[in-house]
């Protein structure tokens, strides 16, 4: 057992990343469950290093305060909020114990003492409350591991739906269109953010009244791996009159945002991983 | 897609294994879902090395023809059975696509044309009428995988129960009695088997009308990794009257079989995983 203090008197560790919450843009309701922080605490890997780690060690378990109880298979189980990465994930360079975000300390609401932070995923990872930390050799499951946060998809393979489903993780490739200035010329000055789950952004792209797809000037200054992507366009001599603005990420790894009529969306039966593009109406 | 034939042209492969269902055990009842035999196939290492595997692979997903109707959130999907293995147990040496078993051709009932054979691990992982494997970059989840085949644990951390989940997967270090014969010399022979996930077995005792463990004899000709390990002792007179055998194995990581009564068994609340110790009575 460590105690808060001992925590802190680790090597301190700070990784700018966005948080988002896996049903964020799941509807038009629930659009702000993202933000972009520095986050401050202590290397996850190194304290699992310290502590020593078995040749069967495959999953790092980790356990919250916050209780419920829980009816699995027909019995009741007072069970604590509990969530699993794989060894090789939570070993990863930037996840840390976290007590502090943007300089000042970590707020009950936001998880203090402690949360994990592990950047690239989506929120649900990043558990608050942090109580206890195991290492198993096996794969631990619990409501928000096998039956809650379970994106379920169907695919058409060979004339017939092929339902899958797939354990909520990484943050899916996205962008928004986030705001549109006038400038004193005349022109719109419109600008978004895109993040990912750590895969460097190919390229962002914004569509202006169903037209030709676009590419945008991303703001590569002040960025880390793990931290939202600004990115710009101008458009010079808009008509007057309504308009529609979307936009789209792609990562180096080919995976674009789809639209709301594309498979990947039309065919997901669940709200979790809702990263359709969301297309934005303007009247100039 | 690959054929039949296509499959068949490919290296032959055999491997040796305890096949035992995960089930096995958990009822006086249900005892004899365990076999060991000789399964023929083609490596599914290479097969998946020949398809290439991008570097976000993580999981191999394996779907058999048997399909059912399933609620989820709700809603109905027709599924078709599927489990998935992590990359690196999917790599395993011994994990081999079968179409043969002690040199005959698999049977229907057993999986044909062709099943998944996974040395070490409970039988669920052994897919049956495989029609379809998918490699994927996040953990694959379905009803086998995240709410079927869990095993529900507990265990008592500071004076409180600490109920876990987890994925049945590996083989439990089990060992039973099997039969008792009378030598001429009134001694009894007293054999049974022994077997684990691959780890080697450590030893294997015999408690004798709850006295002491006794150490007994491993049989290790005609082994290999992953089949059962046959083990004897001999009792010299054994008093005339009612006895109780019971045996536990160990492996060489110190995983005991443990008793009816020993928390492993006592705080486990589904039927999975049923290695506990089977005692057996004898009257001489």
């Amino acid at each position: 057992t460590l105690t808060l203090d001992e925590l802190k008197r680790r090597r301190r560790k700070t990784v700018t990343a966005t948080l988002e919450c896996s049903g964020n843009g799941s509807n038009p309701g629930f659009m702000g469950a993202i933000a972009n922080a520095r986050w401050t605490g202590t290397s996850l890997r190194s304290l699992l290093r310290d502590a020593g780690l078995h040749e069967r060690a495959r999953e790092v378990v980790f356990f919250g305060a916050d209780e419920k109880t829980e009816k699995v298979r027909e019995q009741d189980f007072d069970m604590k909020f509990s969530r699993a990465l794989a060894l090789d994930d939570a070993l990863a360079d930037d996840v840390i114990l976290c007590w502090e975000v943007n300089g000042e300390p970590l707020s009950a609401k936001n998880g203090a003492p402690v949360r994990l932070v592990v950047p690239g995923w989506f929120g649900i990872a990043w558990i608050k409350w942090l109580e206890r930390i195991e290492v198993h050799d096996r794969r631990f499951m619990s409501k928000y591991m096998g039956r809650e946060y379970v994106t379920i998809r169907g695919e058409e393979v060979d004339g017939e739906m092929l339902w899958r489903e797939t354990q909520v993780g990484p943050i899916a490739t996205k962008s928004i269109v986030a705001r549109v200035t006038k400038r004193a010329d005349g022109a719109l000055r419109i600008t978004g953010a895109a993040w990912t789950d750590g895969t460097p952004l190919e390229k962002v792209e914004l569509q202006i009244d169903d037209g030709e797809w676009i590419k945008v000037e991303l703001d590569r200054r002040n960025r880390t791996k793990h931290s939202w992507t600004f990115w710009s366009h101008i458009w010079k001599n808009p008509p007057a009159g309504e308009h529609k603005l979307v936009s789209r990420a792609t990562d180096v790894h080919g995976r674009v945002q789809p639209a709301l009529t594309e498979a990947p969306i039309k065919n997901k039966r669940t709200y979790w991983e809702a990263n359709q593009q969301f297309p934005r109406k303007i009247r100039v």
